[in-house]
This record gives structure tokens, sequence and C-alpha cells, in this order.
């Protein structure tokens, strides 16, 4: 079997030191000859946006991924027809458009943020007064990582917002949400239908960037919430592969904030902490292959990303419990360039290992 | 950091597979250019006796191991002037010769077998007189998988041994230890001294070749004597990285058998079933890094070879707690392909995932 994905990130690493102990070869299509996938599979060159380099990195694969959702959907038209591409170019589609995610949503009962498109300054205005400062206005496509966004704090803003983002294309603007904490869930689906739903992890960002993902995180209520959220999502879109769903927990309800149709960084706990990780069960999916289960293993767990640079290894080696995850990556800032994950018997005992990891994690901030 | 590893067969991979996430790059010695461990690293290919091709192969690496105990220690003349190489030439060379690895065990005060050398027929004769029939004599050097060796049960059969194996080189004659059941210790030295000791499997064999290794297998007074045969070993050899030592309970005692300067596949089970993985430790240590937890995670565990053929995948992975690896050789007779490891909340659960694993690996015997 052999599996062609596009992009070739520390997802499309962690996929394929996943995959290969099913037999499955890896050929990553990326434009950087470091691309940090390199180390588990083929790496071809080219732009992700490359039909033809699209076709060429699907040549004699069994099936096509992606690890990367700003892949144009337009770059998959010609491999549909040839193979099977998952998870699909119309989840892909929509996630890459803030209005059709959000409209998608109410079309499934699914609870948001109040929302407006905004395709022009009077429109923002508009919007801005019927939603009730502080909104956020967001690019209606291309952003991430905290990308393309602006919080409109008073209406007397809205011109600012709209000279620095009205340019990058039409908006969006949502209601600000008094969540209690941000909640993801992750959900796999194979082709025949069936899915697995991983426990919810409660994520903490900063600078827009996650930090750290916590499981377990939900009480049975809440976990039942998340998966009839993802569930829904999934079936709807006839899904193949996993998602992440992320989510404001107002401590009332779930409110879907956004989804990513790939492996999720708010997943990578899973490698170590549930029965079968995320990477495994994307790659089952993707091929046509029975879906593991998603259980918690022993004892909580948590994810910390390592931002801007790597910290000293030998001291996180020397943390117990504590699994190191390097990407292949040069330091730069704001760029994530590995993650450690910190498995425990009690969550006391995760409270010390933790400290201990994050004093070692010098992140850039 | 970059790691020389002398074969490239599955362990090779799976050390790949465990390093890679540590930053660690691979470039593996072999003389096929099918080896699993290409989809991993790079491969040189080239005969593990070349010291040519072991020095080339060393050029730029921050250290180099093996994952085959037949590389001649010669072949690491070389090297050694130049290189961390672990483990060093010493335990290498004794694991080579029954003879020297008997005498070692003596040196230490560990129990063995009675044996005794034969290089002529007449010492033969004279060996299997002194302990008693049945006995088993084997080569002193080149038998794995339970070639190079032949069960004497009536004297007279002596001349018929020393004709199928003499000719081979010097032979050792071991007595029939009457024992209860195969245990293997799995231990790892660090380069600062520092070791972790895994828990103990029970393996059972048949047709030479190891079929099934279940965790946990001891009680405390067993682990504790296991520990301590493996410690004593280590520190005598000033050993680093992983060894495997194989010992017959007797229900009375432990006795060495045998052991393997390497990662082994009586270990395999750690990758799923213990906090770190004999993998993950072998090259932190060899890498002068800190050693990780060896203690079993939660539930027992059970790993099961595929000999001769893979068992069809979908299959396994509808297993609950069912891991596969595919070593990405072709089918052969006798040959290890794969391996499926097991893991369950409980014993009584294991047994039935066990039976739907057995039942799905069509091993050729």
């Amino acid at each position: 079997m052999k599996l062609a994905v596009l992009g070739g990130g520390q997802l499309g690493r962690m996929l394929g030191l996943a995959g290969i102990p099913l037999g499955v070869e890896f050929r990553f299509l990326d434009p950087s000859g470091t691309a940090g996938a390199a180390a588990v599979g083929e790496l071809v060159l080219g732009a992700l946006s490359d039909r033809t380099a699209v076709a060429a990195v699907a040549r004699g694969c069994d099936a096509i991924t992606y690890e990367w959702e700003g892949v144009p959907a337009t770059a998959l038209a010609d491999v549909v027809a040839t193979h099977e591409v998952a998870p699909g170019p119309r989840p892909l589609a929509i996630s890459q458009d803030r209005v059709a995610e959000k409209s998608l949503c109410s079309d499934l009962g699914l609870g948001t943020a109040a929302w407006r498109t905004a395709d022009t300054l009077g429109e923002l205005v508009s919007a801005v007064r019927e939603l009730g400062v502080p909104v956020i206005a967001k690019t209606r496509r291309g952003g991430y990582d905290g990308k393309g966004q602006a919080t409109i704090t008073v209406p007397d803003l809205a011109e600012a917002a709209w000279n620095a983002l009205g340019a990058a294309g039409d908006l969006i603007v949502e209601e600000t949400v008094a969540f209690r904490r941000e909640l993801s869930v992750l959900a796999c689906r194979g082709r025949d239908g069936a899915s697995v739903v991983w426990p919810v992890p409660a994520n903490r960002h900063a600078g827009g960037i996650l930090r750290e993902s916590r499981v377990p995180a939900a009480d049975a209520a809440t976990q039942a919430a998340a998966e009839a959220i993802a569930r829904r999502m999934l079936d709807a879109l006839d899904y193949v592969g996993v998602i992440c769903i992320e989510l404001f927990d107002t401590g009332e309800v779930l409110l879907v904030n956004e989804f990513a149709p790939r492996v999720h960084n708010s997943g990578h706990w899973t490698i170590e902490g549930a029965t079968t990780s995320q990477f495994e069960n994307h790659v089952r999916a993707v091929l046509g292959l029975p879906l593991g289960a998603a259980e918690l293993r022993d004892g909580p767990v948590a994810m910390l990303n390592c931002v801007g640079r790597l910290p000293d290894l030998a001291t996180i080696l020397s943390i117990p419990g504590a699994h190191f995850h390097d990407y292949g990556k040069a330091s730069r800032t704001g760029r994530k360039v590995g993650h450690v994950t910190v498995v425990a018997p009690d969550e006391e005992t995760l409270e010390v290992r933790l400290a201990a990891a994050r004093a070692a994690i010098d992140d850039d901030g």
C-alpha cells in the first residue's frame, strides 16, 4: 500500500511514523527540500496548488490525503477522478471558507457564535452594531494561528479593522463568546461509515498558537455532546479520515468554532495517550481499513507545544513519563518545532511532571 | 544527531521509528536493497563484515550500533577508534561464542546448564557420557533460531551429531534443563552506568523460532532475580544499550541460556506495553541520553510473531487492542515478517483477543 500525502510537515511525518508499521509506504508533496516528513518517505518537491505535481505524486498510490488544509480544492480536481481522496474536496473547501463552515453548522443544528458577513466597510459597521462589541472580524479565507483576525472593541475601530483585513477579501464578523474553556473533539470516520471519537482535550492557546492540550477534560455529558457534534458533521459530509472540531465550552453549551479536515495539533497526545493514535486511524481510514479504539489508556496525559525553538533533549527525557517529538524543522519565531507529551498515573503526578516540562520548554512567546 | 546502524532489517526499522521523534537521523548498512529499514533512513549497501563499508556508513554519525549480532567484531576494529560503538565489540564477540558466553556467566556467578566443550568426536562422546543424555550439541559459533543445534537422546547418536555439526566448527555440549518455562530479561544501560529493566516476558518457541511473548509473567521474586542477573552482566561488560538475556525458569532458579547484545524479538511488546520501548531506550543509550522508565503500562500484553507470511491486515486491525507491525519483507518459510501486539485491560480480555489474533496468523510452521 502506498499513500500520497499533500504536505510534508510534522503532520505528514507523524502519519508516516504511524503508517509504516502497517506496511504503508509514503510519498509526500512539499515545496521545501527540508520538509520533516522526508525522514519517513519519498519527498516530491512541488507546490501543493500545482495540479500536475499532485497528479505526479498520486501516481501509483492507493489513496491521497493532505496534512494542510490550505491545499486548494482545485488542485485535487484531476486526481479525484482517478484516486480515493480523503477527506474529500468538499470538507476541504468548506473548511477554507468561514462562511461555508458556519452555514454548515447552521444547517446541521450545531451552535456557533452569532455571525454576519461583511463584504464592504458599510456591512462591517452594520455587523458590529448588530452583534455588539467586542466582535472579532476575520478574513473569510486564509487565516490560521490567529492571523487574519482583528478584535473590534469599540465601534469606531471598524474602519481600522477593515483597512487591516478587508483588502485580503470578504470578512466574517463573529460575536465574542464568553467561553469557560476551549475544547476540541477529534474523530475519525472510515470508508464504511463507522466512526470513533477520542476523549475531548482541553486546549490552552497563547498568541493565537496552541500551547497545551490536556486529557481527560470532559465529564460524560460534555463528552457525549462533543461526540454528537462530531458524528453529525462526519456523517453529513460523508467524511473519511480524522477531523478536528474546535469547540467553545460556555459552561452551558458547546459551540463550534471551526474545524480542520485533518489530523490536528490538539490530538498529538493520542500517540502515547490513546489505544490508537489519530495518525494511525487516519491512515487506516484513508486506506479503507478498520479503525482502532480511541479510548484513553492509563492515566491522564498532557501535550505541550515547543514553539520557536526546541528544549534541551536530555532535560526533557529525564522527566518521567515525558515523550519527545522533534519535527525536524529549523528554529523560527512562532513556529511549532516539536512537542512533548507527558503521561502519568494520576493528576497529581502529572502536575509535577508538567511543571518540569514547562520549565524546560523555553517558548519564544 | 545521526546514528549509524549495522543491519537494516526489522530491528533497524523499529529503531528508526523510535528515534526519529527524538530528532535522530538514521543511516543503515545492509547488503540488501530491499532492507525494511530503508523506510526510516538512508540505506548504504554493503556487507556488515566489510570494514570499509562500516567506516563509510559511520562517517558523520554521532554513534554506531548494530541490530544483528552476527556482525564480526573485526568489522568494528577501525571505527571504535573514531566513534562511540555501542554495545561495544567485547559483548558482541562474547555473544558470538557460546563458550565465552557460558564462561562469562561462570565468572559472574550466574547459573547456566552444565556444559562441556567438544573439539573432537572423542570429546563429544566424553561430554555426552559426563552430562548424561539427553544433551544438546551446538556449534560454538554462528547458530540462531535453532539452527546449528542437535539433540542427542542416546549416546550412540553422538557420531551422527558430530557429522551434522562438527564440520561447522567446535561444539559446545549442554545438559538438557528441565525448565518450567522460558523467560527473557530485557535491560538497557546508559553511558552514565544507569540501567533500567523491563518486566520479564514469558516466551513460547516452536521450531526454534519465537512465537509468543507475554507480560506480566514473573512474580516479584522472579523479577528481582532476573534484574539482578541483567545488572550483573551489564555492569561487568560496561555495557551501553539494550541487552536481552534468555533464561530458563526451572521453578527453583533462573539459568542463563544465552544473550543477544541488541534489541530483541522478545521485547517487541514494549512498543505498546511499556512506558518507554526497548527501541527508544536503545537509541537514547547509544547517543548518551537519559533512559526512560521501563515499567508496564496498563494491563497485560502479548506479542505474536508472524512467521513466513503476514496475516490479513484488516482482520488483525479489527481485533480490539491489536497493533500490527509489518517489517516490509517478502514472504519466505521460517522468516519473521511481522508481529502483532495485543493489549487488554485484563487477562481474560487478553485471552479472547489473542485467540482471534492467533486464528488470523497463519504461520507456515
